[in-house]
């Protein structure tokens, strides 16, 4: 047997695999090592094969992929540094919760560790951050190493995608010659041409006993609030919403609950939480005996706070991926159970509460806010916070929306209300890390159109090369760029009371003309000048196509100044209602 | 003892420390879980802050500074991702053997897996690609917790350095509140305020004896080479010319052993190899019975194919850091020794050899190509080979010369002759990534000045990013950009033979006007029209400041066509006189 012919045959029984497995996207970055997997994914009709020159952009562009198609996205890189350019998205796809599947070329044996150029010990290369890691055989051609090759394919997608879903990382070793054999007949299988083994991947579920004690635990309990993070399952929103129901306990939805928009019943939604639970009347008027939380940890400090508050409430954390996600150290009940089954069952077990008065209070207060929140929308210089209040209504219909880590998530949270549309709301909260945002976002543009993304200029900055990727793959991207030339949470920190070496350190102004950066990848900039202009060209968006930035400029100090006024009016406001109630 | 007050003894200790270990250069991104160790490190007088906000680049750039001033670099991040995106730098830092110092903030352990924000593991977060990991204590503030932070700070520091240099990893769990107390006492040391343990670190050396055998295998063998690639010690090119010298062997220079310029004895330098080495009949006219190889591996994949060409050779190689650099598993002699050691002891072991005509072929063979070289001088138009060829001659006395990888590293040794001046030369080629080089080069450039980088414009787009250290800090770099559009190293591949993908997966064109990127970085733009042109801005470049890009544009087929043809006509040549001689 030829070296070429069990190279390529070897290499099209995997990606023949991996479209039989679901996967249909891999993003790849140019480089020599990995040349046969190249060609031959190049040469697959159902797959789509993306270039991305910076391999940290590349594997955050897979990701955002896999964000808005809930698939396994692969990627692809040549050996050295290539592969330590992944880390970065890898460890954020772990903690998102988002599958990859990582296919990374190498040296083969012999060329290892004896300085062979672009050699890196590759063996096990993202440590603990992946799910699995595997050292793949060199290519051979015979029936028991094909159905190898596409055997680990198969369990490596399936991995990935089963909960939780996270990064698989496969490393492949390579001989030289690279170049595959090209002919037609490159996917042809003999057997089993559906696919070589099917994964049955099962759910996590509790035993009825199970639910049957906690739905009697919850009847005596009539102050209860659900607090709702990210959870992937697109069976969640109704079932929680009928929990919430049946219950009648709040559900304090997290912008990325998708909870906020959406066709499920939005009227246990509690979407102003952030802002009323910095009040301390409110808290205690709002004081629950059970919290039952679901999904990621939500964005707001202020409901982590008011949670850490209540130590003697009985604290449920449902986890369909066996996570363990409870920083306050508080929960009673840790339950490793599908979101949307235990939902469902729970729902079931429960006999319809009547309104007691709790969930009326907690909505009084939620109205109430809404109402003070309201005046934000007659500030008259461009400010951070009413832009995240107005975008609700000038987002279309059906629009998706990628929000950037440190300020903007936080002002989205605190924000961007409930509405009628159905706006998907994405951001990278496995590690909150600014990086990779771009490219995220990009990556998301694909599947998820209109899509806009809202970011601060260090975020903006730091993934720059992202963009080439809607140059490169013609991407139609609106940009709404926060600048204020620095880093604005730093102003609301403890920092920022010690000024020696704050703008050093922490504020870091970057002093960037982004216009030069738009242009070089053909890009339309666009600086904002007013409110009235912003609604223009937002308005214009509707037919907008490649990448368009618009920047309004703000300042860090005016920013922080302007939060902690609403915060105090409102908060005033909220003091006023709850002695009123309690009189 | 109150938590600020642990908190300020402990890291003033440790930053205390980390001056006296001789480190004079940190690199720190801005965050929030790193204040306390950033702002101490701000008021320390002796230490160099540099801020830099993209982690990737940061990491690149104290390996740059590094590699300038041959002293540990410190760099410190955030928690989370922010960490992750050292990642490339330190494997780069780990295969080409530079010490730097990686500290990161870390969420303490009670934050710890539980969804806390920012939150990732951190421990053996970079696995077995640093020297040393270690989890720090909580800051505390008694004897033996003071002791334990300078002790540990002065150990890292010196594995770091001690051979084979490298990174070594510490990671530093802070509570909140995160800020430390300043005031004027805070390096203040109650004793030993000359460092608090010093490490004598040891070299490695062979016995005696050892050195008495080599010297009389070497006896009788005349036809013996050195193969000379990068070698830290100041102290080795006086050595191994010497050694040279007393053996009659030819030294083939890669460029990075630093040896094709400096105030060392040149005579028996060879530094054409890479060209003629290509031919057949020098190959066989200078077979070597004795290879001795220092240092690095070369640039050179002529004079690798014809180390493997020599199987019954004695090969030494010759590691002062205990490391296996052997990809043609072809080495008799694994000798682990300091490097300028090894040199001077066997120097004194030898008998100088009276010169037998193998040395002299050597030298014949190399004027041979360098004669026939020098037509390139009167190409008309823009091209890569000339432009490293003329480099020698344009660059100042004294410059530094930082060179990407891919197709220029290989030019340069290709085309970068023996000169009279003194220009250091660098480049990454620990894993040879593309990654990264725009940072490595302006670390440097903070020491090594002026410094001319020379890159390609993938290598220029991958770390662009880096510039931004450029404005920031007011480094002077003058770039020297050749604009191939895309990956011109493939072109000399045999994917070039298969066109059907080639353009998508390995052209790479990047269709990108850097001039609005050297904009954004406030730099100078300056295409360069034709030699004259590039002649006189290079003349500038000796009073230039800040950030000046020269793009010189070049074809990607015509210039493969052109190192073909120009290989074609010298090889002939060789031929020719390979055969008179051997008449």
């Amino acid at each position: 047997m030829n070296h070429q012919e069990s190279l390529t045959a070897y290499i099209a029984a995997f990606v023949g695999e991996l479209v039989l497995s679901g996967i249909t996207d891999v993003v790849v970055s140019p480089g020599s090592r990995s040349t046969p997997m190249a060609l031959v994914m190049a040469e697959h009709p159902d797959l789509n094969v993306h270039i991305h020159v910076d391999e940290r952009s590349a594997a955050f562009f897979a990701l955002g992929i896999a964000k808005a198609t809930n698939r396994t996205v692969a990627i692809l890189c040549t050996s050295g540094t290539a592969a330590a350019n992944y880390f970065p998205a890898i460890v954020e796809a772990r903690y998102s919760r988002v599958p990859v599947l990582v296919l990374t070329a190498d040296r083969p044996h012999e060329l290892r560790e004896v300085g062979a150029p672009q050699a890196i010990d590759q063996i096990h290369l993202y440590g603990k951050h992946v799910k699995w890691f595997a050292e793949m055989a060199l290519p051979e051609k015979n029936d028991e190493m094909i159905r190898y090759a596409r055997t680990v394919c198969s369990r490596a997608a399936s991995y990935a995608a089963s909960a939780p879903a996270g990064p698989v990382h496969l490393n492949f070793p390579f001989r030289e010659p690279l170049i595959p054999k090209m002919d037609e007949e490159l996917f042809a299988v003999s057997e089993r041409p559906e696919g070589y083994v099917q994964v049955h991947n099962g759910e996590l579920n509790i035993n009825e006993m199970e639910y049957q004690e906690i739905a009697e635990r919850l009847a005596g309990k009539a102050k209860g609030i659900i607090v709702c993070g990210n959870v992937a399952d697109e069976r969640f929103a109704i079932a929680v919403t009928k929990l919430a129901n049946q219950l009648k306990y709040p559900i304090l939805a997290d912008p990325l609950s998708q909870l906020r928009s959406g066709q499920h019943a939005n009227d246990q939604i509690i979407d102003t939480y952030d802002t009323f639970l910095r009040n301390e009347d409110a808290k205690s008027y709002l004081k629950p005996d059970v919290i039952i939380r679901i999904g990621s940890m939500p964005v707001s400090k202020a409901l982590t706070i008011f949670i850490k508050g209540n130590p003697n409430a009985d604290q449920f954390v449902v986890d369909g991926g066996g996570g363990w996600r409870d920083p306050a150290i508080l929960s009673t009940d840790m339950i490793f159970c599908n979101e949307a089954i235990f939902c469902e069952k729970l729902s079931a077990y429960s006999k319809p509460r009547v309104e007691t008065g709790y969930l009326d209070a907690w909505k009084k207060v939620n109205d109430l806010t809404k109402v003070n929140m309201s005046p934000i929308r007659d500030i008259p210089e461009l400010s951070e916070g009413k832009l995240f209040y107005q975008l609700a209504e000038m987002l279309p219909d059906g629009a998706a929306l990628f929000v950037g880590n440190s300020m903007p998530i936080r002002d989205l949270d605190s924000f961007f209300l409930t509405n009628g549309k159905s706006i998907k709301i994405m951001a990278n909260r496995g590690a909150n890390g600014i990086d990779g945002t771009v490219s995220t976002a990009l990556g998301a543009a694909m599947y998820s159109k209109p899509l806009y993304l809202v970011l601060g200029d260090l975020t903006f900055f730091h993934d720059l090369n992202g963009l080439w990727a809607a140059m490169k793959h013609q991407i139609n991207i609106n940009i709404i760029l926060i600048n204020n030339n620095g880093g604005g949470i730093f102003s609301f920190l403890p920092q920022s009371e010690h000024p020696k070496h704050f703008e050093l350190l922490f504020g870091t102004p970057l002093n960037i003309e982004f216009e030069h950066a738009v242009k070089m990848f053909n890009g339309q900039f666009t600086r904002i000048k007013d409110w009235d202009h912003f609604q223009i060209e937002m308005e214009k968006t509707r037919d907008a196509a490649g990448i368009n930035v618009y920047e309004i400029v703000t300042n860090r100090d005016k920013n922080r100044d302007e939060h902690r006024e609403f915060w105090h009016v409102v908060s005033q406001e909220i003091s006023n209602f709850v002695k009123g109630e309690q009189k």
